[in-house]
């Protein structure tokens, strides 16, 4: 009796955790027709081939808001643009030379938000470090008037093992707080190692950020051969003198805007299922995999959905975030209207993309425990696509950060990461990066998830 | 009875081909002596970290010259300097956008020997060619006023079939001459797809030559990401203006120099085999595996039969090459000096090491039939190191081709090459390319070999 009662009760839980069979079934029509009529590739190529770079507070990031804004209300979506005053970065003459070893030209390129040299450069003595320990043990003494070198690689190791983020993350501190940490004492410049998970003499840009309690020194990325370069020497007990020019510039902020599309909820529209990835991408390349794909996901999900006349019951809002990269502006203005609002509680849930678009191969989600089981089981339909994995994780996603940190329920899409950080924030971020098939398979993840997630809630 | 004869010729044949007991044994010590103690590696590491690039007329040339001498010299061989006059052509900025895409940038480089742009740059329309005859069809009324863009991508099947030269010379034409061509049409510059087997937006250099008989016009190297971006364009029917920067100067002739050494021949010093690699290279990257790699097996292969105190019966002669990459003039110098003193003909072999230093897979060679059977048994104590196939070819390199077209057998060092054009003529030719043990591996395949023929005769 008590036998057949537990096999009752995982029968009914079972039933309930699913989802109705109407979203299964629309679902299954979402993928269906995005895998077979995808123009996701087509929107992705006007982004990165005719628009270009994207960074933001350029005559480019202008013009993607205004095609996209364009695009979205000729497939008869409600585009609208939020205004958000983001930063303009513009990166000058980047230039690095060995004077210590014939002159031999060291190939690194300026991290987003770093001053410039001056006119004529910088040339110093190079100091290689792998930790903030190390740094703080060598101490003013040994660091002061030098150009401090953070050598620190992406683990390989993780990285084929798919734990790319989490490589990089333990990799990327470097990049963000060097030079502040370096200045600490006394470093006129500092330098890291690309992080980077392959190498053609490529260098890797990113966001870098300045300690207002600390002077203000240049920082560059150079490419894993260089660092490797000045390693060898380094190791051989020689004397390394860097002559660096960088001439970045930091003009007034721009007004730009997130560009914001919905398809209303039948039943509760101001419930909110968000979708997002970002508009802006570094200047060295196209940003097709950082992040034209998850921008194009977002706009090829409203327009099948639209297509399809499928409507839930909740309202699924797209965003194209401007300033990801250099900022978040984009990410917090959103956030500060919705909770302006009072708003921020009725977003069931947030799903990032921008992570590429390699083959899909799960999700991350902040969700935990028997929610995390649920949620597997009702993604089922998903399986079609590719064997996709949901996977608990407390970030899922940096432009959603602000609504994840109040509570909303995160998401994030995770296409195979092994590749990813061979092209990312490089000029290698190009359109022939990326598989058409792949991108509207992780087209079709996206939008059948925001659709499972509106029209049975979460 | 005609049976045994048969296979007693066969016995003795085998015995007469197979080389003497002495040599095999000789070869033996050559090869584990280099695997245990190659000290390849670190003479390839000076080359190319603390000289660097080292381009024909260039400081650094230079420096390559004197250092290599002197190491020789110091390693108690008696190295020579044969003075040759070689070009110095010096690149300057290149720049390429596309006006008509919001100045995208354009990621290129100048063919080596490239008159410069106007400074004011060559702003013009690009019109797609795939082939000499697509050119001719087109005509002066579409070329004339145009850029050229050759867009003949490697066949990648060769390559990863192990086809990766004969892939390389398919493509490569275009670099060579396409500059001309397109100019007897009108063009104002030609661009050509890098010639590339693997590119993270990365440029391959290379010599071009004008036809005197046509006007002189810019050429560069689009990376392969570039000239998909420019193709795709034009695919969908856009106008393509692109503006190219170049500003390349060829200087007066210098003054530069062969390096040669040798192990004198025991019984018959007269009779040379000739290895050699070349010690210029391009000036982009460090010329690690183009052709520093060579010029240290030369270098490693005398330090290795000295230090053991092996002198075969005829002489070793060691070059290291000046100018193989944009004029061969160290090449033909040699020739033309040995063609003077009438010593062409005692050159019973010349072999060549230019193809990067990845595990070795064989030799090309100029014989054929039953001599190139002969050598392959010969050479079977080099089974040792890797299974070596010997291949018949008519060309088995550049700097000895003046030699082999005068008739000397000619044999050429085949590393794997699969990979070899992802890194060729490119900012990304630099030591961590090379894994010391398959350089060790190499250096003792052409040292046993170099021996073999030395020592037994060809």
């Amino acid at each position: 009796m008590i036998r057949s009662y537990k096999r009752f009760a995982a029968i009914a839980a079972a039933v309930l955790c699913s989802g109705s069979a109407f979203a299964q079934s629309n679902a299954d029509r979402i993928i269906d027709y995005e895998l077979a009529n995808s123009r996701a590739y087509e929107t992705l190529s006007h982004l990165t081939d005719n628009i270009g770079p994207r960074l933001s507070g350029s005559k480019n990031a202008g013009l993607a808001v205004t095609w996209t804004t364009k695009t979205l209300r000729d497939w008869g979506l409600n585009a609208q643009n939020q205004a958000v005053m983001v930063p303009h970065w513009v990166r000058g003459v980047e230039h690095g030379s060995l004077v210590s070893h014939n002159d031999q030209k060291i190939v690194l390129t300026a991290l987003g938000g770093s001053i410039a040299t001056p006119a004529n450069g910088i040339t110093a003595d190079v100091i290689e470090v792998a930790s903030y320990d190390e740094l703080a043990k060598l101490g003013r003494a040994k660091i002061a008037g030098k150009i401090v070198f953070y050598n620190r690689a992406m683990d390989m190791q993780m990285v084929e093992s798919g734990q790319a983020f989490a490589a990089y993350s333990e990799a990327v501190e470097f990049r963000s707080t060097g030079a502040s940490h370096a200045a600490e004492y006394g470093a006129v410049a500092s330098v890291i190692r690309s992080v980077a998970s392959a190498s053609l003499r490529t260098p890797h840009t990113g966001a870098m950020r300045y300690d207002e309690k600390q002077p203000k020194i240049p920082a560059a990325a150079m490419t894993t051969e260089d660092a490797d370069l000045v390693h060898r020497l380094l190791a051989k007990g020689e004397r390394v003198r860097l002559h660096l020019v960088l001439t970045p510039k930091t003009l007034p902020d721009v007004e730009s805007a997130n560009v914001i599309a919905e398809i209303r909820g039948s039943e509760h529209p101001d419930e909110v299922v968000l979708i997002g990835g970002h508009l802006d991408s570094w200047d060295l390349g196209t940003g097709a995999i950082d992040d034209g794909a998850g921008a194009v996901m977002v706009m090829e999900t409203l327009r099948v959905l639209k297509e399809l006349g499928i409507q839930p019951k909740r309202t699924i809002r797209g965003v194209l975030f401007m300033n990801e990269e250099n900022g978040l502006r984009g990410g917090h203005k959103y956030f500060d209207t919705a909770a302006a609002r009072e708003e921020v509680h009725k977003h069931i849930a947030a799903i990032e993309t921008d992570a590429g678009a390699a083959p899909p191969v799960g999700f991350i989600t902040t969700l935990e425990g028997a929610a995390l089981s649920r949620m597997q089981i009702r993604a089922r339909v998903l399986s079609r696509i590719a064997p996709i994995v949901f996977t608990s994780s407390k970030h899922t996603g940096a432009d959603t950060s602000p609504l994840t940190d109040a509570g909303v329920p995160g998401f994030g899409l995770v296409p195979d990461p092994r590749h990813y950080f061979d092209f990312h924030h490089t000029p290698a971020d190009t359109l022939d990066k990326i598989d058409p098939k792949a991108l509207a398979q992780n087209t079709a993840a996206l939008a059948a998830l925001a659709y499972l997630i509106a029209e049975d809630g979460l």
